[in-house]
């Protein structure tokens, strides 16, 4: 087994598999990231044109409907017709070690760079700690001619935020695909970072169609956002409750 | 050192080592695995033909009889009669890092590859955090086509379960081997997570038999069952007349 | 990606890469080497003539202005003027593993031969775990020969001290430069551990500018020390309070 | 820098390098070794002939006399006269990961090999977490044959202690030695666990001396060792006391 795997499709021909644009979804905070590029893949009927397997990844099968096992790994799809051609990384995991990051960052970047990709979007959460009512999309790019660009599509420079840098393959691949003149924007939706978010991940959906100049129907992630929504008020009820019996004994 | 190493004993010619069927028995939870494996070994009186060293295993020998050490291993055992030819994978541990699991499992399939085996049964224990009267053998497969065999032979999909997946070998194997064409059947036999489990081990080692078409006599793993049942019962008792007392102390 | 990347600035000639002084200053204990070398990167001019990227450092890329973000790295700068020419090794983060440190000091120091480097003093700081009147600049070498030219620049030798040794790019430099016949001194600032400490680093300044003769204005450094000097005196103040609080209670 | 380097001394002729015995004291539980191979090494007058240093080693260096530095290392040294050749392995620190120790011990027995050594003794503590009157020396080997030899010189095999097998380059020197045709003996001193003990060391210094069939003074081993009684006594004392103390308050 090689330290990193990329199968492609065979059914699939070469010049079926470039595209402009490619977007990044993997697991991260609040799952944003991952809502957003699976809500799109959805949308536009992407198929699933290569299979990334590593040693980075956790050691394990993920098991699918009747048992079937299959390998963790991290999944390209693509997608072309009158909106466009874009590309799409998703997985299950990313990388258990840090230089398993790096490894596995320069892939999909040197697999961008193959496959005709101008521009690459990453996106993530930005965990605030505490429920929000209105999130912020904040973002990164990986060169300062794309700021304005973000900026009129909705999208906020946080003045330094996140202090901490943009760890993990959001982060890595707007940083390594710079030297390969592959524009990068980095779109963080605020989350609490407790739950998985679909109303941050609808903003950050928001934010993002308008950048690459196309419509995609939110409902569904907007229907989960509702749910979700419900979910959190009652949770801070309970709280609030609790609170109130608590100073009620005191 | 390589960093994985395979010895097959030389008096044994390459002709004597191939087998159809290929059971993994490393240790695991429950060391459910483990204790069918031997039994089976011992049973069918297979021999070894082949020892696994590797940096990923920890770093310590294991002490003897008469103090005379030996490295951490795994090994290969195999049987060949009128109920047919079986290789049999066990060992004293699994690997200690994540990149090892990966690379240990890619060296099992490709020895089973070599070996001509056709299918692969690992097998595990599923741990549920509590004890169970009637334990369940919980399945997973690396092809659709062989579900409907595994359920006729009494194993249950668990609809999911285990949602974390399959961790380890067990998984490994059967998600490395399906590219090889080696059909994977993992058999999880439910168990507290506590206690080593002879009891859940002759549920897998039924299931098994059945599917392999052979008949084992499960005395020996039945009696250590019973005696294992006994401690259990008392550690249960026990457990309940401390709640009485303190209640009574309440 | 390799493991480890070094880049030159190609608008940088060859023949203007070199001097005969390196001083390290990457991030550490009370950050005094890092201030240390910021400031005389500031004060002397110093240029920026290559950048480091390792797969050792964290895998995260870092936020600038205007949201532009950059690979976490190492950073090569240098200064030649009258008062002579200078190499600093300075950067954001060192390594995230125990090998790394080993493979990026040894490129460090590979780097600082090939540019022609005679010595090499890494600056750091000595955490001793309370805050300090008159901290001392413990130091040490990596020939017997230079110990007396650091004694009369003011430098201490802490009997054994640090006794666990010196951790990481400080320490290491020197150990692996000994063989290319690269003299090293290390220069620690006592500091409490607790803060970044301006005072200490002004000191060590003080220690390194003597030995390298050359004057530096510390003017910056020591009015953020004045600065932090007052920050410690109010936490010390208000520790005493709530002491005597406590006491009073009791 | 080799993930591991050794440097043998060149003023050192090929020759002079050789012996038919190698005795390993790395640090471990009661530094028991380390105490063992040093004492033996200044009786003997041995010298110190090579040099191994290694990216699994802390990456730190030392501070020795006058301020002046190296790298961890491990140390071969040698010494040749009427009672014999004798080849010591000391150090200061064993690997920090568990993949170094596989490698780091099989450079130790390749070197062995290369230099002719037919039998190599690990010296180290078996802890049992109590303080102990009459410590045992637990023994293992890694050939049956040596097994009455060293039941003759006073060790004693402990019945599958210890239980958890032998760890880091004590016990996989026996185990790497092996497949070279080299004899290999672990010495283990029981020892408490907690202290340095050269009460233990005295007594494996001994089953070693008769094993060799070489006798040296074991005064100064003796003498830290009366120190080191009459301060376990004290603290054991002074715990005696605090319990007394203890009951009396209850």
């Amino acid at each position: 087994m090689e330290d990193i795997t990329v199968v492609f499709d065979e059914a699939v021909a070469p010049e079926d598999r470039t595209a402009p644009v490619m977007i990044e979804g993997l697991p991260g905070i609040g799952h944003v990231g991952k809502l957003v590029a699976e809500h799109m893949i959805q949308e536009l009927g992407a198929v699933k044109i290569a299979e990334i397997q590593s040693i980075y990844f956790p050691p394990q099968v993920l098991i699918g409907e009747n048992g079937v096992v299959r390998l963790c790994n991290n999944e390209l799809y693509r997608c072309s017709g009158e909106k466009g051609s874009f590309l799409f990384l998703i997985g299950d995991f990313q990388s258990t070690s840090n230089e398993g990051h790096y490894l596995l960052s320069q892939v999909y970047v040197d697999i961008a760079h193959e496959l005709g990709v101008k521009r690459i979007y990453t996106i993530g959460g930005y965990g605030v700690g505490h429920f929000i009512e209105t999130p912020r999309v904040i973002t990164a790019v990986n060169k300062e001619s794309l700021s304005q660009l973000v900026i009129d599509a909705g999208g906020v420079f946080g003045d330094g935020e996140p202090g901490g840098g943009i760890i993990g393959a959001a982060g890595l691949m707007l940083g390594l695909s710079a030297p390969l003149e592959i524009e990068g924007i980095c779109l963080m939706g605020e989350t609490s970072g407790y739950l998985v978010d679909p109303k941050s991940a609808a903003l950050v959906l928001e934010v993002l169609t308008r950048l690459i100049g196309i419509s995609i129907d939110p409902a569904n992630l907007k229907e989960r956002a509702g749910e979700m929504e419900v979910a959190v008020q009652r949770l801070l009820e309970q709280e609030k409750k609790s609170e109130e019996e608590l100073s009620y004994i005191g």
